[in-house]
C-alpha cells in the first residue's frame, strides 16, 4: 500500500499491531481518526495512557481495578468462604452479568498451555494455594473452559488442592438453554446425561 | 457489561466510538493494549496525535501529504494535463497500487449525498473549477463510484465543466477481471456490452 503520509503510515502501522485489526481496517480507522476534532483524537489517545497507567491488579483475586482490592472483593455481601476460579477478567465479567453467583473469584491471568510455553508458575497459582490454606474457604469453584488447555489446568489445580478441606465443585456442562439436543456435540450431550440433575431441582434454577 | 475499572470503561468507550468497532470488541482490545508494555502504548497513544497534528492535505489536489503538497503533485514526471477525480485518499491509493496511473488526481473529499446533507458545497469541487479554468487541462477522469450518489456527483461536475476544452472521460464499468457473466448483474453486464473495446485494445491492456 502506498500510503501518502508516513504520519498516517505511523499510525496504521501501530493500529494494525491490534489482534484481529488488518492492514486495510487500520488504514479505514486511521483515516476516521484523521477526521476527529483535536478534542476527540486527544481524548481517544489519553484513554490509552490512563488505561495502561491507572489500572492495576486486584491484589486478592487478580481482577482489574482502580484500587488495590476490586469491588467484588471489597464488597461485604459477597461470600469470602466461596471462591470460582476464572481464567480471565472477561470471564468475571461475564459470570458478574448473571447476576446470580454471590461467592468472589480467583483470575488465573491463563491455563497451562505446553504449546504456548505457560505453565503453573505462569498462572496466578501460588496465592490460590496461600488462600487454600487459611482453611477460610469453603468451597471452590472450577469455572475454566472445556479447552484441553483448560480441562488440563482444573486437574492441575484439583490434584494440589485435594489435600485441603475444601468442597472442590466444576461449573455445569452441558446443553445451552434455547439448544437442541440433535445439535449438540456427542461429548457434551454424553456429560449432560452423566450429569443429570433432579428434575425439581432444574425448575428451582430457572 | 460489568466493567471493574473506570479506565478501563472509559478506554472501552472510547475505542467502541470507532467505526465497525463494538463493545465486545472494544473491550477485547483494551485487554490487549493493556498486556502492552507501557512503551508500545505511548507509541499508539502518540501515533494518533502526530496523525492528527501533521498529517496535511494537499493544497494542489487534496490528496493526504506530510507537505504542503502531496508527492504525485511534486512528482515532475505525473502528467499534470491528466487529473483523474476520486471521492476520498483510498481511491488515490487503489489506482496508485495499480502502478498505471501517470496523471494526477484530485480528491473531493466525499460525494454529494442530499439524505446526508452533504451538498456541492461541501466538497472540494471550487478549486477543481479553478483548474479547469487555467486553460492547463486536457483530460479529466471522472473515477467516482457507481453509487446513486457517485453517479449523481459525476453528473454535477459533467455539467459544470462541459463548457471547457477539456477532454471528459469515465473510469470503465464492466464485467471485473476474474468474474464470469453468469455472476455479473444486469446493469454491469448491459454496460459492458455498451461500452465494448476493439478486441485489440483490449489485448494491449493486459
Amino acid at each position: 500500500m502506498n500510503i501518502p503520509s508516513r504520519y498516517l503510515e505511523k499510525a496504521v502501522e501501530e493500529i494494525g499491531r491490534l489482534p484481529g485489526i488488518g492492514k486495510k481496517t487500520a488504514l479505514r480507522l486511521a483515516l476516521h481518526i484523521l477526521d476527529y476534532d483535536e478534542h476527540n483524537v486527544r481524548a481517544l489517545s489519553e484513554s490509552l495512557i490512563q488505561l495502561k497507567e491507572k489500572v492495576l491488579r486486584c491484589q486478592s483475586c487478580g481482577n482489574l481495578s482502580d484500587r488495590n482490592l476490586c469491588e467484588i472483593c471489597e464488597n461485604p455481601h459477597r461470600d469470602k468462604e466461596l471462591i470460582c476460579v476464572v481464567e480471565d477478567i472477561r470471564d468475571v465479567m461475564a459470570i458478574e452479568n448473571t447476576g446470580q453467583y454471590r461467592g468472589i473469584y480467583h483470575v488465573l491471568g491463563g491455563v497451562i498451555s505446553p504449546m504456548e510455553g505457560i505453565g503453573p508458575g505462569d498462572l496466578n497459582i501460588v496465592s490460590l494455594l496461600q488462600k487454600a490454606q487459611t482453611g477460610r474457604i469453603k468451597e471452590l469453584i472450577f469455572g475454566l473452559g472445556t479447552t484441553m488447555e483448560g480441562e488440563t489446568t482444573t486437574f492441575y489445580l484439583y490434584k494440589k488442592l485435594a489435600e485441603f478441606d475444601i468442597t472442590l465443585s466444576s461449573i455445569a456442562r452441558g446443553i445451552a438453554m434455547g439448544d437442541q439436543l440433535e445439535y449438540a456435540d456427542e461429548a457434551t450431550l454424553a456429560r449432560s446425561i452423566a450429569n443429570r440433575v433432579p428434575y425439581e431441582a432444574s425448575l428451582k434454577q430457572s
